[in-house]
């Protein structure tokens, strides 16, 4: 809550755009807690925050953990920040009680994980994974014509006690043993089924694709059904035709019409020109990518024209087995049900999946509402993910 | 194609809004045409503007006929103009041939048809057929700021030529005996019928419903559509609900969705709330107060919430069948054949006909293109059109 009053909208809402002064002041504030526990500080040149707990045996690779502070414009108080805070209560815990495990934990604040102000998001974890270059970003302007470069320099700049380190694959930084991550759910499956606590066995994949449907606009009052070629009926019978096709191949798929856009949309003239987009997601990779193939190759119905353009696509990633099995064991051991979802949505934790053995934890959340002032988790809920994520760390520094 | 290069825009397109200095010139213009053939101009109080052919017995009702003046902001050469200018010709070639019928003939030229500088559209006709107060509009503003009280006063000043009239009713002003007007079809079914010139019996009604279908936005990605409360599902199957319904009641009836907003609108976010407009129109007075009070109590589909406001409605006018006679007959007489249709659009005649009998010729038009710079009526069909409007007068005004 101390966290949520830098970039606070009115009671419960959060701003706090990447590089911003309000970034900064909350790297500053997690800093000052994370000092306080002996925790040793360093960033990296994209401004990613790490916070040191050393293991007995420091030259192993490290257990990485952690989550982002930015947030959405109109943010809630727990998106990113709770991961963040939950890894570095978990290591501040170990200290207070004396436990040091073989491996050194570090607990990870990704700079840039929403992209509102500087695209694309997860930055910080992509440069860091080695999927994207920093080179790539720097010259990124937000929409106010502010570069990255200058945002970024100014970010470093206001925390010089916390050391530069190099990149993942220098002399003395191995590729973490494990990347784990906590989360709200931001849906609504662990509310309704009454589980404080998700093991995450991996991330949907995701399909956006736009589909411009052209007909012929006419008048609304003289032109016959017979005559019309109507770009939204045609786009209405295409959209109950391809969300048809996905969920009667995968029960488990999230198929989403959330932009469509009439022209010339007035009430007395029959539309000649519809776009809309489609996200799809799911999980399996076979049904995924045969999937993606059909939404490709929509055809137009005769007798209008069609355009359909890939904007994005990333495939399913599902986490190892392994590492998901020590979060069960976790979960199982501090008494809670073990129920087991796949995150609909995009988190650091799909890119350092490419790195190293990767999980996450989510916790319940009201309603299933994020990016929202209304976000809510409860006391109980946030505490004992925070102790999943504690086990679930111990248990692997110490193998 | 004189009067179309006044607010000609680019190659075809007219821009000539009502009171502009454009529609003075097109009034001055008409008039200086008019004047050349003898006829005496008068206007009255809204600025409509009248040419009369003196009958043999001037003291009996006369017969009126003309339309519009004024055009749509992008609108082509054809719409209102010719059936002003049809009516014009018809009594300069009486007057060449020495044809005086026993009734007067006087050709209109209606103000403000269009309504898209002052709403509402029509206003000439409605004024002079008394279903409007000239006190209702005179406070009325353009986009610009300037009231139509204004812009009136200057375009009467702009043709003392023309005398002040008193309204219909006034001592020597008797509701005239008919009113025909002749128009572009605005629609395809001539040119589909492969006929000039076509018989209209009546105007459809026409009803303007908003439905709001309110759902909860949430994250496409987190949320499985068992929990979904997508606004967008819920409106498209609402339109395929009410079409089916208007369809299967009235083979005749005219249903179109033309304007359809999203919000928020973002492709990753399920539709919360959703606004669509139904133009609905039908001939049949019966089946359009049936169809009228099915689409305005259309319910909600569980877990959805609706609202639906009723935008603007009117009823089906039919054309007395004795005068729609008369049109039919003139066009058989001159080698076309009957071909009988209703107008979808709405004209002047739509408001005359609550002061006397009245019919309406429409001509075949390029595509059904309409309100558009691209409007084209050939000039076989302009002619054949004059042809049946001229016959038409002449026997009406000898009856």
């Amino acid at each position: 809550m101390a966290m949520a009053e830098i970039g606070r909208r009115g009671e419960t809402g959060v701003d706090r755009a990447a590089f911003s002064p309000e970034d900064r002041r909350a790297r500053r504030l997690l800093y000052e807690w994370a000092r306080a526990s002996g925790l040793e500080a360093s960033q990296d040149a994209i401004g990613n925050l790490f916070f040191r707990y050393p293991g007995r045996r420091p030259e192993l690779a490290p257990i990485l953990t952690g989550s982002h502070l930015d947030s959405q414009p109109s943010g809630g108080r727990f998106d990113g920040v709770y991961g963040v805070l939950a890894g570095l209560e978990a290591v501040q815990s170990f200290a207070r009680a004396g436990v040091r495990p073989a491996r050194s934990i570090e607990v990870v604040a990704w700079s840039n994980e929403e992209g509102g102000r500087f695209a694309p998001g997860a930055m910080g974890s992509q440069i860091f994974a080695g999927v994207r270059a920093l080179a790539d970003v720097l010259d990124v302007h937000d929409a106010a014509g502010i570069p990255l470069r200058r945002a970024l320099a100014d970010t470093l700049a206001a925390l010089p006690e916390a050391a530069m380190r190099p990149a993942t694959g220098a002399a003395g930084m191995p590729r973490p043993e494990a990347y784990l991550e906590a989360h709200i759910e931001q849906g609504p499956r662990l509310e309704r089924e009454g589980i404080p606590v998700g093991v995450v066995t991996g991330i949907q994949g995701c399909l956006w694709v736009e589909y411009q449907v052209r007909g012929i606009a006419a008048h609304a009052g003289t032109t016959p059904h017979e005559y019309r070629r109507d770009a939204l009926e045609g786009a209405m019978r295409l959209i109950g035709r391809l969300r048809d096709r996905c969920v009667a191949r995968s029960t488990s798929c999230r198929f989403t019409v959330g932009r469509l856009l009439v022209e010339p949309n007035t009430p007395n003239t029959i539309p000649g020109h519809v776009t809309f987009t489609v996200d799809f997601r799911d999980a399996d990779a076979a049904a995924f990518g045969m999937l993606c193939r059909q939404l490709l190759e929509a055809q137009a119905e005769e007798p209008l024209a069609l355009e359909v353009r890939e904007l994005f696509r990333h495939p399913p990633e599902m986490f190892p087995a392994q590492t998901v099995g020590v979060v069960a064991e976790a979960t199982r051991a501090l008494g809670h049900p073990v129920f087991e979802l796949v995150s609909g949505a995009f988190h650091d934790a799909l890119f350092m999946a490419n790195l190293c053995p990767t999980a996450m934890i989510f916790i319940r959340c009201r309603g299933g509402i994020s990016h929202n002032p209304l976000e809510l988790a409860e006391p109980n809920d946030v505490s004992a993910g925070a102790q999943v994520l504690a086990s679930t760390l111990l248990r692997l520094s110490s193998s």
